[in-house]
């Protein structure tokens, strides 16, 4: 046996006890006649002492130990002269009795602590190194517990688990694919799924009632900052229901997973705002609401003072940004700076200073009155010390651009604190999107998608207008995951993909087998897909997604641990009846 | 709301309230003034009553209700006089007052039955109504179960679940992979897992301890009855353990399911027993041993009569089928024939019937006295009214061949229980096997599996006879899942390869990734693979696994409800950079 204990279980109440402990050498302090050395696993640290007078053999082959050796060793449990209480076995230590060495190893390439000196690459490139290391370890096991938890809450809710196939097939509509040649079927193609989507629909026909499923879903998309080609998502589909069947059950897994993993409870119901509400106050459809900094529209306040910049403004916004009158020149530049940045694309930004003894100061004083600064606050009901900041522009730019703006003020006046967790319902979305490109209707979220009844009638006459029964949860500003009530209807389908563009051919090409399904008694249904991925990082409180996957790719979509994806034998080609195109 | 109730829910205490319920017409049948409709979702099916006298229009209405219509009711629930006691909601019955079409549905391909109509190929072609069927649903429902007391059961032990890649690497060992090629980094080519071996070993690597996963795995092979392009395992790995300490974990796994999903305590240890017995005795790596009827060998017993037969052969081997004497020419000519078909291989069978009166009838009386086959008998152990059955030819195809054969005996004298479970552990597996076609020693689990350490020294002087520290579980005769501890040891990881004849650059390339994790401090390890849509199908009392999988693939690997492996557009191909080569 390897072990009698694992090395974060020893207390005091051990004390006495002969034990064998694994794990890996944390670190070894030679101090004088004693050896002291941190044996490491999963559990924790346990400190064990080599003692230079009762056993000097012993300690001078401790003293050879490595970092990351591998070792076993036979000692008693004795209770610590000086404790630590910064680890759980802090009380005690081991007087080691045997040793043995069960693997050397070679210096890694960087420190295996919570902060450690490797760069992301060479963490990347020794993942399973990196994995070593408690934060990356406990963001592993946080998702573990979190998919358990899941699982654990939708089965209570009679969910069932059904795993749908992976070698699916391609759909020109949405992303990109990745695909899979097939050898018994040369020249033909399998796709990876980019979500189960069909499938969970065809098992409501199915008459399976309530499915979920934790899944891998693919896109061969250019990756930015927080996508992976290969990710995870909670999908989830409810026969017989209708968009507030559908919201209460997933409140309550939210809920529920807050509770049990973070144990934080989340009171009452979550608000809930309209799509339209949240791109009017917030620039977004996935509002931060952790702080209030609405936007308040200026556009017809501002006019007429020979500003040309407003006067000729299509749209014009504010936002207060409470205790920040005393900004200085400095950080009024930067803020400047920040939205004039490509990726937010302000032209400029107009601030006016609430001061605290009740006069304004702004950057267009030469084109506004003190009154005109006044009555600006009082639309924006600025409180004093406040500090009003103004985009003007195009509409949806400059909403974009302020909902940049009103995070970074957000973010500078630590009103984004990541243990604070304000989730939001974003309902309403519209059903359609214009593309200017190809001047036609595209489903926003994807074409059997269901309109709201109220809005039936707008499908003809003005089908920009048509809500759909479509639904988002965003937590802190992140959209954790959305869905919809689906059309089960066929005249319905019909008309929409008539809306869309598509010709009888097009959307029987297209969408066929899933009609066809839906002409055998589809019922009432509608669904939800969560990002897990995300999930787990807010949870974990990071940023980014990769921390929360055990071997994620790089940004060129590359695993550098494994080199993959890699050149393959011609042979392999051959048999798929494939070849590289220069 | 769609419903109040689902239809496998209302007793005979729900009688006087109104209810809601919603689902599809499973059949209506007129009786005079009255039309009942049995209305069933995934939870039951419930009696509808529509009445001539009461509410004429709804009753004719309710006679135009299809099979497989999909309608909501409101009614009240009423004692039934003509109770049903075959299903659960047989003491009521619902008195409808409102009948609301949801859907209509075209007469579906196939009947919606416990026994339906439809052949396989239609019913996967519309797998979606296959589905609805309660078999097939309850299959899935099952699968759910499995899946979930895997992971409670696991989770209680410690381990995490943690999510390995699907976009891998290609290795050229092994069973053919499917490949994916890569857009970014065109001209290579990710691969998808046949297994996460490579994975679970770094996780051990990095510290993870205790790892599990159920997780879709892909093999791009020839297709056979029971085999799917992609199928699912429960893979496991431990860290700083020994075979018995793998053994006794999944023991307490397979106990835990068998008792919470079967309601069957699998009292005791479960028997072992090791490769060389269960192919001296059965035949086979995989014995089904609720029936004895072992292997006994009589090839020096038969010898020295003239019988050139027996006289010139390898191996001659017998079975005594208890009761069996009485057996008719005919049935003794359909054993013959049942040995001789191509797929079993024998060139004949001997029969002797030890009869109930003490004498002995054989079809080699010819060349055998009462006294020798009485001796024969004896050896054999046989009783009053065995049926001995004698193979005889080369060693290894004979063992084959009567492993079927007493197969097929169990079954025919029903020793074969679908609801009898005897799990048994095969172990010392041989670590090597020799290939004749490339005069070479391949691993017969993996390279990385470990010898005992007992025939360490054997590894250079007698390979063959090295066993390894790899064991299977068998159930009834099915393997449920085998593993193995890992060779940690960076030499003796080396000197396997030599066996195994790799040059050190041929060891490099292939495995050299993970033999430089070794490097880095690896723990003892070692760990398991179930094969779940197996272990599934075993629970559910089926043969096959197809009908455990949702959408499952068909022997050419097509699913022809979606019709993939499809064409797809040259465009898609061109962004891969690759072609189709005629």
């Amino acid at each position: 046996m390897y072990r009698t204990h694992h090395c974060g279980e020893l207390r005091v109440s051990d004390v006495g006890k002969t034990v064998t402990l694994s794990g890996w050498v944390q670190k070894a302090r030679d101090l004088g006649g004693m050896t002291f050395v941190d044996l490491r696993d999963r559990y924790g640290i346990t400190q064990l002492v080599f003692n230079m007078e009762t056993n000097e053999g012993l300690c001078k082959r401790a003293r050879e130990l490595g970092r990351e050796f591998v070792i076993q060793i036979v000692g008693a449990v004795a209770e610590r002269s000086n404790k630590n209480n910064k680890i759980e076995t802090g009380d005690i230590e081991i007087l080691v009795d045997e040793l043995n060495v069960l693997n050397a190893a070679k210096l890694p390439p960087f420190t295996i602590e919570d902060d450690t000196d490797g760069g992301d690459e060479l963490r990347m490139k020794y993942r399973y190194l990196d994995i070593r290391r408690r934060p990356v370890r406990n963001n592993l096991v946080l998702r573990h517990k979190l998919a358990f938890e899941v699982r654990r809450y939708m089965d209570t809710q009679g969910f069932i688990e059904v795993e749908t196939p992976v070698l699916i097939k391609s759909t020109p509509e949405g992303a990109r694919d990745f695909i899979v040649p097939s050898r018994m079927n040369q020249g033909q193609f399998y796709a990876l799924p980019q979500s189960p989507q069909v499938f969970k629909q065809l098992l409501m026909v199915g008459g399976m009632d309530r499915y979920f499923q934790i899944v891998k879903c693919f896109r061969d998309e250019d990756l930015r900052a927080d996508r992976q080609p290969e990710f995870t998502q909670i999908d989830c589909e409810m026969s017989f229901v209708e968009q507030e069947d559908i919201i209460n059950t997933f409140e309550g897994l939210t809920k529920h997973l807050f509770k049990e993993v973070r144990k934080i409870e989340l009171g009452g119901d979550f608000p809930r705002m309209s799509y339209a509400d949240a791109i009017t106050y917030y620039g977004s459809d996935k509002p931060d609401i952790r702080f209030d900094m609405r936007f308040v529209e200026l556009t017809n306040d501002v006019k007429g003072n020979n500003f040309s910049v407003l006067d000729n403004a299509e749209y014009v916004v504010g936002i207060a940004a409470p205790e920040s009158s005393e900004y200085t020149r400095k950080q009024l530049d930067q803020l400047t700076e920040f939205v004039k940045k490509p990726q937010i694309g302000a032209t400029g930004l107009i601030y006016i200073k609430v001061n605290t003894d009740g006069t304004c100061k702004s950057s267009v004083d030469k084109y506004y009155t003190p009154d005109d600064l006044a009555r600006i606050a009082k639309k924006m009901n600025a409180k004093s010390g406040d500090l009003i900041l103004i985009l003007a522009g195009n509409k949806a730019k400059t909403q974009s651009a302020m909902c940049e703006l009103r995070l970074e003020m957000g973010s500078q006046l630590g009103l984004r604190d990541k243990n604070i967790f304000a989730p939001l319902w974003v309902v309403d979305f519209p059903l359609l999107e214009w593309d200017e490109d190809s001047k036609r209707f595209f489903a926003m979220h994807h074409p059997f998608t269901s309109p709201k009844i109220e809005d039936f009638e707008l499908l003809k006459s003005d089908p920009a207008n048509v809500r759909a029964n479509a639904y988002d949860l965003v937590i802190n500003g992140v959209e954790i995951g959305g869905g919809s009530i689906r059309i089960h209807n066929d005249e319905l389908q019909q008309q929409m993909f008539d809306v869309l563009g598509f010709t009888r051919e097009e959307a029987e090409s297209q969408f066929g087998f899933l009609m066809n399904a839906f002409k055998y008694g589809a019922p009432p249904h509608g669904g939800v897909a969560f990002g897990f991925d995300r999930l787990v990082s807010m949870f974990a409180g990071l940023d980014s997604i990769r921390d929360v996957i055990a071997f994620p790719k790089n940004n060129a979509g590359k695993d550098v641990m494994i080199d993959s994806p890699s050149f393959i034998d011609k042979k392999q080609l051959d048999e798929l009846g494939i070849g590289i195109v220069k």
